[in-house]
């Protein structure tokens, strides 16, 4: 489990990732940052820095911030509540992001962009210079999310 | 009608505006960027540069270029088929915006957010500086968007 002083400085490294590329955020918004170890404590490894912009029952936007080469592991949005699962659109904005969906690679450079189908196993990494995505999707419901690797905790 | 000339100039200007905030695009979402004037002819005063990320069935994002104290004039989005109508949040990336909701007067500054209900009056300008809002939503049908002025054509 990552500390509060490394989860702080996480937060602090992804709010000056986002001010350098001309990303304004709230104060309020800069103090939420989620900072994801998915529970395996190698945060420059695996992990993720997250901006939850709005989360309604019908849309959802974030921006996501990947440190130099950090991954966010492979994972599917399953169905629920009688809709298909999660739908999202990945843009980078900064940096280069790997992206590989159902097995493809997709290479995504700033302005590029994927649509990721509901209940589709994907997983995404940052590369050398990190990297700056903007998601547009349905609903986050986190808790729903199902990870290949059994010792993830999301 | 704007000309083609006048469209093209407009989209130039627009594409500088978002270059300018360090926001990329391809050189087909650049080439793309919707010009809208309402029918009006009168693009300094009333009208929005478009740049559609993604419009599923789903889920819309969009980024919107205010040129200075350029308004979007009063509309609503509608229920249409079993939905309640188009939820859409509006995110200030740059400048100054003013949004009318339903009578009431938010401004939004940079970092700052509204999310306008579906099927509620709503109109918003840029202040003298112009203004870059990202438009996250349910679907958009613009072509059952209704104006409060008859003379405006989507």
């Amino acid at each position: 489990m990552l500390t509060q002083a490394e989860q702080d400085e996480a937060r602090k490294r992804a709010a000056a990732v986002l001010a350098d590329a001309g990303i304004a955020l709230t104060d309020a918004e800069t103090a939420a940052i989620e900072v994801a170890d998915f529970g395996l404590s190698q945060l420059d490894e695996t992990g993720l820095e997250i901006v939850v912009y709005v989360n309604t029952p019908r849309v959802c936007a974030k921006e996501l911030v990947l440190f130099p080469n950090q991954l966010c592991p492979e994972h599917r949005h399953p169905p629920f509540e009688g809709t298909p699962g999660k739908e999202e659109t990945f843009r980078c904005r900064t940096g280069v992001v790997h992206l590989t969906v159902d097995g493809d690679e997709i290479v995504l450079r700033p302005g590029e962009q994927y649509t990721i189908p509901p209940d589709t196993l994907h997983s995404f990494h940052a590369g050398p210079e990190g990297a700056i995505v903007s998601e547009f999707s349905t609903q986050s419901r986190d808790e729903l999310d199902v990870f290949t690797d059994p010792q993830i905790v999301r």
